[in-house]
């Protein structure tokens, strides 16, 4: 059993994208970031993101609006940065408040900005195998551990659990696609799915999205697979300061010692998003200064 | 066993448009149809869908296009067509020359004129479950089949032979929905996928679009399989005046025995088409007028 180091290929990735930037001379990338309210988990993201930007010698730049700001503020706020020379990427920090539409307000960010893959038309790109798209920074990330990781996707049964817009479907496009990592038989199950184990033991490549703590036992998985584990649950943990610990969707204990190849939770793919988002930048950035 | 009678299913929709244009007041809807070149497939196809607009009391509009159209005088056409607003609908028949970028073409049509759903903003649509968008033609087709036959697919493991952004994918993608018909497991094959048979043997829906004459064998399908064939393959057959005749993905003979519910190759998904192309103009139309 080989355990992906999702913090080490990370770094690998972070490494490599500064020693781009820094041979770049005049202007650097800069990404853009807008924060809605105070939800700490938005604060502290946020904050990561910034600091790996720093660390690569991405330009960031911060815009903070109220928990109460309307739609028309926020997308005034997005058109000012769309129509930034300066700004080569921007991030709308989820989630947003209830009174605003996400997919409107995602959409609002211009494709060639969109570094987080979340506009419709990049969404569609990834269907129709554009490469000049961007990728949702999560399912990007999966399949740089998996191609880092050296595990075999060409004809292999690659099965996704769950069918989220953000993790699931775009995985699922990804793993089918006529390229590598792709070219895969791919399977997608969610919770209305029948006998589930019997299709997750098929699995050659299982990816579990579906935000469930410990789901994926170990008489659900066959020997040898390759678990990549999106989840990021909270279970109650008295030994813990903070009172709970995280999971993943992966029950590891019981899995891993059946794996060629698996991801913990924390440390998998939660540091790839980071990673992925920064890589996407600086793809933005020397696409703007082509056209 | 029951036969999919795509001809029939395709007159119902038809009826049921007729029935609602002939209730509408004032304006009708209008598809423009642009055929480029004079192959002869093309030609039957446009003169098909002009005929069934007809019956159904859809105006429509062609532009013949010669061969040698340079991308220029092609985009200035479907340029007049977006800012037409008695347009409602454009279908650019594919294949366009080889000198013409087909995706391209199909992203030059407005989103809301795109009734062939073949531009890149209406595919992000059909990933995002955004009811908004146009689901093309055939994949549209291959849900209504579904539907009018009931057959049921919630929970039930669809098995899509083939990966094309036009069939394979969107057909997919509206298996897993969380809608009906939708909501089933879904596994996507192709070229490369290894041991075939074991994975469309587990189909209790099997919708074969791989392009490959009589591909499907019976003893690749399990007992009470649903089969939707997509496939318009030419065999060579010499008791035919043209010398050929058409044939499914699926060995109809060996398979349709096994099936609980079977289409026809011609007479099941091919007729959906035009139908389904009707649907999109006649609510392209509507669209307009709530705007």
């Amino acid at each position: 059993m080989k355990l992906i180091d999702g913090n080490a290929i990370a770094e690998s990735i972070i490494a490599e994208l500064t020693a781009e930037v820094s041979q770049l001379s005049g202007k650097k990338p800069v990404v853009a970031f807008i924060r809605v309210g105070k939800d700490p988990a938005s604060v502290s993201y946020v904050r990561k993101k910034e600091k790996t930007a720093e660390r690569i010698g991405i330009g960031s730049r911060l815009y903070l609006l109220a928990e109460d700001v309307n739609k028309e503020e926020l997308f005034a706020q997005i058109d000012a940065l769309n129509d930034d020379p300066e700004v080569n990427g921007i991030l709308i920090q989820a989630p947003l408040p209830r009174h605003i539409d996400e997919t409107q307000t995602f959409n609002r960010v211009l494709p060639s900005k969109d570094v987080d893959g979340f506009n419709t038309l990049n969404i569609g790109k990834l269907c129709q195998e554009d490469h000049q798209g961007f990728v949702a920074c999560t399912p990007a990330g999966i399949v740089e551990l998996i191609e880092r990781s050296g595990i075999e996707t060409e004809g292999k049964h690659v099965v996704v659990l769950g069918r989220s817009q953000i993790v699931g479907k775009p995985a699922a496009l990804l793993m089918m696609r006529k390229a590598l990592p792709g070219n895969a038989t791919v399977t997608v199950c969610h919770s209305r799915t029948k006998d589930l184990p019997s299709i997750t033991r098929q699995a050659d490549v299982l990816i579990a999205a579906i935000g469930r703590a410990n789901f994926v036992t170990g008489n659900m998985v066959k020997e040898g697979v390759a678990v990549i584990d999106v989840g990021i649950n909270r279970v109650e943990d008295s030994t813990k300061k903070r009172g709970y610990r995280l999971v993943g969707d992966v029950e590891f204990e019981a899995v891993a010692p059946k794996s060629s190849h698996i991801t913990p939770v924390p440390g998998g793919v939660g540091p790839m998003t980071v990673a992925m988002l920064m890589h996407n930048t600086l793809r933005a950035f020397k696409a703007a200064k082509v056209t």
